[in-house]
């Protein structure tokens, strides 16, 4: 039997356009010969569809687009992934569930047992659990059928749900595994992916064929890296990372494992790519071609920049340079510099006009006031209200350049350097921005090295560095990924050895600054725990602020 | 038995203001003679906690307030939410359980069974469902214990959840039902919730003592209106809206079921209130005292500032009148009469030296093409930098004007008139306002009835009208109601009546805008289905746009 994987990009609610890549995909996988071709979870609408899944419209959009795989499975399986309604009145209205289309017909069709409702996860907003589980037969194999979550209560010293559905179907003795999966990239999500589909293959003795999503979503990308594994617990195969692929597997090869191939997993090379396809799904799932963004000279401005060039071609990149009388000469220089390295236009637009401007007009109102961060952030509101003139008057998307360390503390200013469309680095520490940097530059000077020597700073008043009013990045950093990604309150940070008075500080400005966050731009997210809809915490709240 | 109801403004995280409320409640309601007092689901550390649920930290916070609540319960039954570990190694590691606590003693705690997971909330997020069900007792009388939801599959013709908690308790014959709730305000609410209450009571023939929260939590207002309600079905009472209360009911006397009050229920009148208490709120529990906001002239403007005005009075409302050269003459006159109708400071700022600045600058870059949207997206953004100055500079809120009907359609400037640390009418329609600038101008003119009556302008360019780029309000509103609030589908606007072409249009509109609504801030909500955490659609999504 020989078993086709296909890792698709879909597009939330393109229905139309996402059958079209499922046909090819079944027409290619019939003339490789495959029995069976498979698509990830909720293929038809693309994942998270999140509550277009309340428009019956939407449903009915999903169904007709399973009726015409039906047509075009003469001759080969399908199992895809589709919303269904629930027949039964007590309960949530929906199945997130898998067909399997046989031949012009409907085997079979399993629900999801396990739905996922954590970090960036809803799924218990919309569907019903499981309760019925049932082997499908193609050929004489019968394939037990499960959607991505359902394999995840393998594996886990604290499993998140009471039931297992895998168990379940074991009775019926079933030939192979096939998941059907929306696994969002993390950095250390193949990693895990790998460990739960090896605990399953080891519980149940028999192989499994996982497949997954590809691109971006907005903020949630998918790095694909479908896994076929042997019975043996060996990776039979991993496919590409951050790409569409189609692959066919001889059932009887995967049985006998000897095959072994697995992706490489460099953390900083990871998130490259996968910031480059979020970048790149963004505007074309928008139906943009070209961005526009501001180079400050310093090293987050500096990436995002080459990130977007890579993404979407140095000609559809163009940045404005915009100093000010407290902007430091080289900061200019070292833009042009960049600018020029990558090809990309570069336009120069000092800010001084319309801060004095506002100076004037603000004048008498702040009459005998000392210069503050009011002023600070004037010259960031201009500089934004600058770039938004040029996304306006010709069309293209303004990217944000924040990093996460920033975005966890606050330090940026709202409606000015925090505008943006999509902000790339949001879900980036300022130290993996310097280790991107350098990645960037492995072939030769592509970021200035002065870019990426310089100290940090913001440039909004005389001599003023980032050190002024944070703690060194590397401190810094380190309490904050324990604290948004491992979820380690002040007393555990504390046990750590970290100075309890820092420790209280930071996590005082990472807690008041929920009000900015909750109007950032949606951020591209490449760690477990990114800003947005995966961390959800109250504005108004008390709690260590 | 003397049951007292515990009506309270919670605040989230605040373990000490909370517990000291509530400790508070205790003594008044020994002294007014009660044997039991009832506080609100999840009143230790307030609701919705949201990710604070992910910390240990958080939760042991919890359990010291209950330990210490635990210790004023000498001589009175106490029953109180707060989160608890889930001992069980499977499933989500808390529950929402209602504590009783008597005479020092914990005598029993029964966890949520029915966890909310949609439109706002995510309960499933965080807890385990209850399998387990016992009733509780206090001098003879047994106690059915349920929090907020567990009673809302009742009553209900397309049930959420498969089981029913009240019906396994039964078997043990309990005398009354205690609902400890955190039911957040929409103007429908207060209706929904009697008619659930009553088809509680008359399924199981007994009363029913029903605590809500009161107040609000940044978007989210809890109305309070904690119900009593007869084994006839009637309402014995129902408490005040919006005011935190304490009252004791004797049991016998709910028995007989002689007395009935209901509040009123005046749709208008109650958005009212529910949004000068979430200003109220929203500033209070961020330790702020004053607002500012800029006033055009227009009604969307006026309505904010007076309901500012009662929220935070008039000496903490600071307005800016900001005139640019496409202003009519009577914009100025009508900010002007307002301001001074309502005793509040106001300044006036021309932009234009401030858009000059931005135009002289961009001109090179402009050169040849016509003025556009950019050009009124500058005036709004420049506004909105002058608006937020003064807020950094004198340490105010800016309150945001924007209402729901411009939202939905993006009918706003993001960066410009969509700044804001809230908003205040970004859930009511257009035609709301209007009914509301009448309601507020009941007991004579506070609002200039010329900003109510002139047409709705931007006022971005020469002659500018709303109606010059969206539907009129009236249509606009009812197709926005049934795709926001109702969910219906293109097909089934078209079926309604609405014109082919309008239905599009309208919804291509919604859904192109998510990209600006991701951004905006958190919208005081008092419809059944607002911007923001309650409303959750992908921003690359291609349906319907």
């Amino acid at each position: 039997m020989r078993i086709a994987l296909a890792q698709l990009n879909c597009h939330i609610g393109n229905f139309e356009g996402n059958l079209q890549k499922m046909l090819a995909a079944v027409e290619s996988a019939k003339s490789e010969g495959a029995d069976l071709v498979c698509f990830p979870e909720l293929a038809v609408c693309g994942y998270p569809p999140r509550d277009f899944l309340e428009f019956d419209d939407f449903i009915r959009k999903s169904y007709t687009s399973v009726e015409r795989l039906l047509q075009a499975s003469k001759g080969i399986g399908i199992i895809v992934g589709a919303p269904t309604h629930n027949p039964v009145v007590e309960g949530k209205d929906l199945f997130n569930s898998a067909y399997f289309l046989y031949d012009g017909k409907q085997i079979g069709v399993q629900h999801k047992t396990l739905l996922p409702t954590y970090d960036i996860f809803d799924e218990y907003r919309y569907f019903e659990p499981a309760t019925e589980f049932q082997t499908v037969e193609l050929k004489g194999k019968k394939i037990a059928l499960s959607v991505c979550e359902d394999i995840w209560n393998v594996g886990n010293e604290n499993p998140l749900y009471t039931i297992c559905p895998l168990d379940e179907m074991m009775r019926e003795k079933p030939d192979f595994i096939v998941n059907i999966s929306a696994s969002p990239f993390d950095y250390g999500q193949a990693a895990r992916r790998i460990h739960v589909v090896r605990a399953n293959v080891e519980r149940y003795g028999i192989p499994m064929f996982y497949v997954n999503h590809v691109g971006a979503q907005t903020d949630i990308i998918f790095d694909g890296g479908s896994i076929v594994m042997s019975p043996n617990g060996r990776v039979f195969d991993e496919m590409a990372y951050f790409e569409e692929s189609l692959k066919v597997y001889d059932l009887e090869e995967v049985m006998r494992g000897g095959q072994a191939s697995e992706q490489p997993k460099d953390k900083i090379n990871l998130i490259h790519d996968a910031l480059v396809v979020g970048i790149r799904d963004y505007f074309q799932k928008l139906g943009f071609k070209q961005a526009i963004l501001g180079l400050s000279g310093g090293i987050d401005s500096a990436v995002t920049a080459v990130l977007a060039a890579r993404a979407l071609g140095s000609e559809n990149v163009r940045v404005l340079l915009m100093p000010s009388q407290f902007s430091s000469g080289h900061s200019v220089d070292d833009a042009r510099r960049l600018a020029e390295n990558l090809g990309i236009q570069y336009d120069i637009i000092a800010i001084k006009p319309m801060y004095e401007a506002f100076e004037a007009a603000l004048q008498s109102h702040f009459e005998g006031l000392p210069f503050n961060v009011t002023e600070e952030n004037i010259q960031a509101r201009v500089r934004g209200t600058l770039l938004m003139a040029m996304s306006n008057k010709f069309g293209n998307i303004l990217l944000n350049t924040t990093n996460k360390s920033e975005m966890a503390v606050g330090y940026g200013t709202l409606y000015g350097d925090m505008c943006g469309g999509i902000s790339v680095l949001g879900d980036v520490y300022k130290t993996e921005v310097y280790e991107l940097a350098r990645y960037l530059n492995k072939d030769g000077e592509v970021i200035p090295e002065n870019s990426i020597a310089k100290p940090p700073s913001a440039e909004l008043r005389p001599g003023q560095k980032d050190s002024d009013s944070l703690p060194p990045y590397d401190i810094l950093d380190q309490v904050l990924y324990q604290y948004i990604e491992c979820r380690q309150g002040p007393r555990e940070l504390i046990e750590m050895g970290f100075d309890e008075a820092l420790v209280k500080r930071v996590l005082r400005m990472v807690n008041m600054n929920e009000f900015k966050r909750e109007q950032a731009a949606p951020v591209l997210r490449v760690s477990s725990k990114g800003f947005g809809m995966g961390r959800r915490m109250p504005i108004v709240g008390k709690y260590l602020s």
